[in-house]
C-alpha cells in the first residue's frame, strides 16, 4: 500500500505540472487486445489490481477504481479502499462521474494510445458538456513514472507456411485491398494485431496464448502494407514470404509515416483501433472513413486449407484430452484426488507431447466441485483445491498448433455425482445438442441461435450467466470476433467457414459448475426450399467423449440418445487409432452407445 | 395515364416557380401512422400506386418510384412506365439515387410534415454531402394541386370508460410525465396517434380498422397536457372524461403553442415523430431530447384491466371464428365452393353480432389455395377466386371491440389437403407450439425467440419471408410496436403483460399457403433459479380450433399432442356454453384429443 501511495504521488506530480485535475489509466495497452504484455500492464502498476477489465481515475486529492461485476470480490482483496474509491463500471459510467466530480474549465488527462476513438470522442462531448477539458498527453504519465518497468521482450516473429494458411499474404493483401477501394477508401489502418498477423501470414511471441506481433498497420487500396513493429522482431526471409509491396517501420515512425495518407481516404474502426493512430490520421490531412475492420470477415471465414487443419489439430488436441480423461480416471479409481493444479500440468504435458503444439491458446481453468460454480475460476489465484468425491471436475483448456487453435470443455464425474447433477448435466447437454444441430438459412445471426442451447434450462427455470459460443482464429485468437452465439445483440451473421465454440453451462454456487464444450465450423448443407439462399448448420471440430456416467438417457428424446451414440462413434474412430491400447480400451467403454436408442 | 400526366405538369409548375429540381412525394402523410385516410393519399394521386409503402421523386424531365420487393408486379400494372422510372426501395437508396443525379446547387423539395427527424438529417447530410440543397416547401406542393382532394372526415370521439382502460387518464399522464422528468426532460412530443388515444383515454373513427383520432399532443412533465386535432371531434364529456390540464387546440396552432416551450427540453422520437413538430419546436427556442416516445412500453405492457377485457373479447371472437368455421365446413360439405369475397363477409357478420364490436382490426385476408401463398393477398384486387377442393383455404382476420383488438388466422383443409400439405402444416404447427410453450427470463427480446417458431421448417429446408409476430394493442393497433419476434435485431425486451402474435407459416408460389396465428399475453411464470429474475412466458388468448384435418399426429412428440388437446379442450370449454347446439357439436368433434398421446 505504501508502495502504490508513493506511486500515486509521482502521477498527482506530473498532474500537478500539466495542470490536470484528473487522469484515465484504462487497462488496456496502445495495441488495444484482449492480453497484455508484463510491461503495459499500467494498470496494474498503479492499483495492484489483477483483473482483465477496469478503469482507474486518479483526482488530485483521491483516486478511484471501476471493476465490473466480475471483480468486485478480487478488487477489495487486491486494493487499497484508503487509496481508492471502488466503482462498478457498468452501474456507474466513469466519464460521467468524472465529470459530475470536476469543475468547470477542469482539464482532464488521457493517453489516446490507450483507447479507441469511440471512447475519445464520447468522453470529449461529456466532458465539452459540462465545460471541461479533454487533454492529450504528450506521452504515458504511467510509464514517466514506472522505475523498474520491464523491457519488453523481442522474440521472433514466425513465418507461417502457405500449406497452413491456405491463401499467400500478396493475395490476401490484394483482395482485402480491392475490398477497401470499393468501400470507396484509399488505404486502410488494420490495427488489431491478429488482423495484421493473417494478412502477413506471420505469427508472434509476444503475449502468452495469442501468437500475434505487437504492431499494426496501413494497407494501401493497391494492397501495398506498411507495419509499424519492433523491426527485429522481423526473422531472414519476410520478404520472400509476403512478397512485394510490405515495408517495416518502427512504431515511432508512424506519425510521420502517416503524412503520407494527406488528402487520401483511410478506413478505420472506430471501436477497435486506438484513437492516436486515427487522430494522427486525421491531423496528417487524411480523410477518416469509419468502418469494420476489413480483415475481420475474411479472417473468420476459413477456407478449405485452414478448415482441414483445424479438424487435424483438433484430433491431435483429442488424443491428448482423451489420454487425460483417462489417465484422470485410473487415479481416481486409485483414489487419488490431486489438486487442480496437477491436473492442469498433467493436461499441458499430454497437450505438449503432440505434434505441431505450440502452447496453450489460454490459461486452462480447471476447477475441482465448488470452484467450477466460478466461471472465470483460476486455481493459480490461492491455493489449488483438491478433487472431491461425488461430485465433478470442470476442465477448460485448448491448445494452439501450428495448423488450428483448439478450445474444449469437458465435465467429468468424480465418484457418483448423484441425480441432481446428472439432470443439470444432461439439460445442459440436451442445449449443447440441439445448438449442434441447428439448420439456419444465411442472414441468421448468433443472437438467433443462442436460445437453442438454453431452451431446456428456461423450460425448467435456470440459466447460465454467460455467452454460448465465441469465434475461435486458425493458430490466432481463442476468442475471435466479429461472430458470437449470445443474448447480446449481434448482428453478425454466420458464414461457412466460421469456427464457433458451443459452450452452455450451468453452475450452482458454492456447490459445482458444468460446461459442454465443444468448437463447432460452420457449412453449407443445402439450399431454401423456393428461395437461392443457402442453409448452413454445423459440424464438430472437437473429437473427445462426453462423460456417459453424467447423462440421464431418460432425459433425452431419441434424436438427442442418436446424437450422442454418433459423435461418440466418430470419437472413437477418429481417436481411436491413434491411442495406445489402454487407453484405446478406456474410449472404447467411454464412447458405447447409451442404451435405448432406436436407430432411426 | 393522361390525368396523371397532367397531374406532374401541375406539380413541375409549382417546383419552377419554387427553383426546385426535384420533389420528394412518400407514402405517408402527417401522422405518420401504418393507415393513411383517403384525402391524404397524395403518394397514390401523383402516381396511381396504391400500395402500402414507396416514395415518389418527381424531377423536372422525368419521375421515379420506388417500391419494394412486395409491390413490384403491382406498381407495373398500376403505374406508367412513360411517366415513371420504377425502382427497388430498399436495393437502391432514393436518396443517394436522387443525389448522383442532380447537379451541384440543385434544390430538393419536400413537406417536413411527411418524413420523420431521422430520414430529413440524413437526407440534409446526403444532398450536403453532393452540395445540393434540402429545402422545405411552405405548404404541401400535392394539396395545391389536388383539385377534387377529399374533406377529411370529421367523426366523434369516444371516451372510453375506465373498466375497460383500467387506469384514469390522469393518471396516465402523471405516471409518464414522471417519466419524462426522469429523463431530463421538461415535456415530451407525443406523436403517434394510439399513444395519445391511450394517453387520454379516447378512440377515434378517423381512420378503417385503426381507433385513433388523428392528431398529436405535447405532454408537460407535470402531467399537462396540449392535444392538437380538430376541435369538432371532441365530444361532450371530454374534459370530465380526462381530468384537468388537457387542452384541445387546432393542428394550425401547434407552431405558435410550441413557443412556450423556448428554453425548455422536450423529448421527442426521431423515428417516429415528423420533422416539421421537432424542427419547428427547435425553432421556437426548445431543446431536442432524443428518445422514445416515452408511452410506448406503458401502452405496450398491459394492465390487469386491459388483459381480462382482452380474454373476453378473445372469447367472443372465438365464437364468431367457430360459427364461421361451423358454416364453412357444411358449405363445403354441401358442395357450395364460395369466393373469397363472400367467405369474409360471411365471417363479417359472425363477428359484428358479439357484443362490443365496433370494426374489423384490418382487411381480411381471405385466400383460397394459391392466393393464399401471397402473404399480402387482397381478393378486393381483382376477382375474387372460389374455394378449390383438396387444397386449403386461410383466413387472417381480426376485430376491433371496446375491450380488446383481436387478429386470428386459421387455415382450413378443403377436401382433401394430401399429406404435403398436411406435412407443412405440422411443421407449421410444431413452431407455433414451440414458441407458445417458450419459457424466458426477464430481457430476453423477440428477436432471440423468434428461431422457435422456424426451427422445424429450417430443419427440413424450408423458412418463410415474414415475422413471426407483432405486438397487439388494447382496442388500438392491431401493429403495435415496439415489441416483435422476428429475425429483424429488435432490442426491445418482452415484459409481462404484452401481447403478441405468434404466426409461423409457409407458402408455396402458385400452390398453397398456410398460417397458425394466435395471439399470446406475456405472463410471469416463476423465478430463475441462483438469480432474482423473473422467468416469462405466454398465454394463448385466442379461443379458436385448429383444423385437426390437416395435423399429421406422426410428427408431434407427446408433448405436442398434449399441447394441441389441452388447447383444444381450452377452446372447448370457452366458447362451447356459448354455441348454439348444432355448432357445439361441430366444435366438439373438431377439437376432440388427437389419438396416441399419452397424458403426462
Amino acid at each position: 500500500m505504501e508502495e502504490i501511495s508513493r506511486r500515486l504521488q509521482a502521477i498527482r506530480a506530473q498532474m500537478l505540472e500539466m495542470d490536470l485535475a484528473a487522469l484515465v489509466v484504462p487497462r488496456a495497452d496502445e495495441y488495444l487486445g484482449e492480453y497484455i504484455p508484463e510491461h503495459n500492464e499500467r494498470l496494474r502498476w498503479i492499483s495492484g489490481f489483477t483483473g482483465s477489465a477496469g478503469v482507474v481515475i486518479v483526482l488530485r486529492e483521491s483516486a478511484a477504481i471501476f471493476v465490473d461485476g466480475r471483480y468486485t470480490v478480487q478488487v477489495r482483496q487486491q486494493v487499497s479502499a484508503d487509496l481508492f474509491d471502488m466503482l462498478h463500471l457498468v452501474e456507474q459510467p466513469h466519464v460521467e462521474w468524472l465529470a459530475a466530480r470536476l469543475k468547470t474549465g477542469d482539464r482532464v488527462g488521457y493517453d489516446p494510445r490507450m483507447h479507441n476513438l469511440d471512447w475519445q470522442q464520447a468522453t470529449l462531448k461529456t466532458l465539452q458538456g459540462a465545460g471541461q477539458e479533454l487533454v492529450e498527453t504528450p506521452d504515458n504519465l504511467v510509464d514517466r513514472c514506472w522505475q523498474d518497468r520491464p523491457q519488453p521482450e523481442v522474440r521472433s516473429a514466425l513465418l507461417l507456411a502457405d500449406r497452413y494458411t491456405g491463401r499467400s499474404s500478396l493475395e490476401k493483401r490484394r483482395a482485402i485491398g480491392a475490398a477497401i477501394a470499393r468501400q470507396g477508401a484509399d488505404a486502410a489502418l488494420i490495427f488489431a494485431a491478429d488482423s495484421v498477423a493473417w494478412l502477413l501470414n506471420i505469427r508472434g511471441q509476444d503475449i502468452p496464448a495469442l501468437p500475434v506481433v505487437l504492431g499494426y498497420a496501413l494497407l494501401d487500396a493497391n494492397g501495398e502494407l506498411v507495419f509499424f513493429t519492433d523491426p527485429r522482431k522481423i526473422p531472414a526471409g519476410f520478404a520472400a514470404h509476403v512478397g512485394e509491396g510490405v515495408t517495416v517501420r518502427e512504431e515511432s515512425e508512424a506519425a510521420g509515416a502517416f503524412t503520407q495518407q494527406a488528402g487520401r481516404k483511410v478506413l478505420a474502426d472506430p471501436k477497435t483501433a486506438n484513437a492516436w493512430c486515427q487522430l494522427s490520421l486525421q491531423r496528417a490531412g487524411a480523410k477518416l472513413i469509419a468502418g469494420d475492420d476489413p480483415v475481420l470477415i475474411p479472417k473468420a471465414c476459413k477456407n478449405a486449407t485452414e478448415i482441414a487443419g483445424m479438424r487435424n489439430a483438433h484430433i491431435r488436441d483429442g488424443v491428448a484430452e482423451t489420454r487425460f480423461l483417462a489417465w484422470l480416471d485410473g487415479e481416481v479409481a486409485a483414489g487419488r484426488l490431486h489438486d487442480e493444479a496437477t491436473l492442469s500440468e498433467r493436461l499441458y504435458e499430454f497437450r505438449a507431447q503432440q505434434e505441431l503444439f505450440q502452447e496453450v491458446s489460454f490459461a486452462t481453468i480447471s476447477a475441482a466441485a465448488g470452484n467450477a460454480a466460478m466461471c472465470h475460476y483460476n486455481h493459480l489465484n490461492g491455493t489449488p483445491a483438491s478433487l472431491q468425491m461425488d461430485n465433478v471436475y470442470l476442465v477448460d483448456s485448448g491448445g494452439q498448433y501450428l495448423d488450428g487453435t483448439t478450445d474444449i470443455t469437458r465435465t467429468v464425474a468424480i465418484g457418483d455425482a448423484g441425480a441432481e447433477i446428472r439432470r443439470m448435466f444432461t439439460l445442459v447437454l440436451k442445449g449443447h445438442i440441439a445448438l449442434d444441430q441447428a439448420r439456419f438459412p444465411e442472414g441468421t445471426t448468433g443472437t438467433q441461435l443462442d436460445i437453442l442451447a438454453r431452451q431446456f434450462l428456461w423450460q425448467q427455470g435456470y440459466d447460465y450467466d454467460h455467452g454460448t459460443g465465441h469465434g475461435v482464429g486458425c493458430y490466432l485468437s481463442v476468442h475471435e470476433g466479429p461472430q458470437r452465439i449470445a443474448k447480446v445483440l449481434n448482428a453478425t451473421e454466420l458464414r461457412a467457414g466460421m469456427v464457433l465454440s458451443n459452450e452452455p453451462g450451468y453452475y450452482k454456487d458454492g456447490a459445482y459448475g458444468m460446461r459442454c464444450e465443444n468448437l463447432l465450423v460452420v457449412t453449407e448443407v443445402g439450399k431454401v426450399a423456393d428461395s437461392g439462399k443457402k442453409m448452413l448448420g454445423f459440424e464438430p471440430l472437437t473429437m473427445a467423449p462426453f462423460d456417459r456416467r453424467l447423462i440421464d438417457a431418460d432425459l433425452l428424446d431419441d434424436a438427442e440418445l442418436n446424437w450422442i451414440n454418433d459423435y461418440h462413434a466418430r470419437v472413437f474412430s477418429n481417436i481411436g487409432p491413434l491411442l495406445e491400447d489402454d487407453v484405446r480400451e478406456w474410449l472404447r467403454q467411454a464412447t458405447l452407445p447409451l442404451p435405448g436408442a432406436p436407430r432411426l
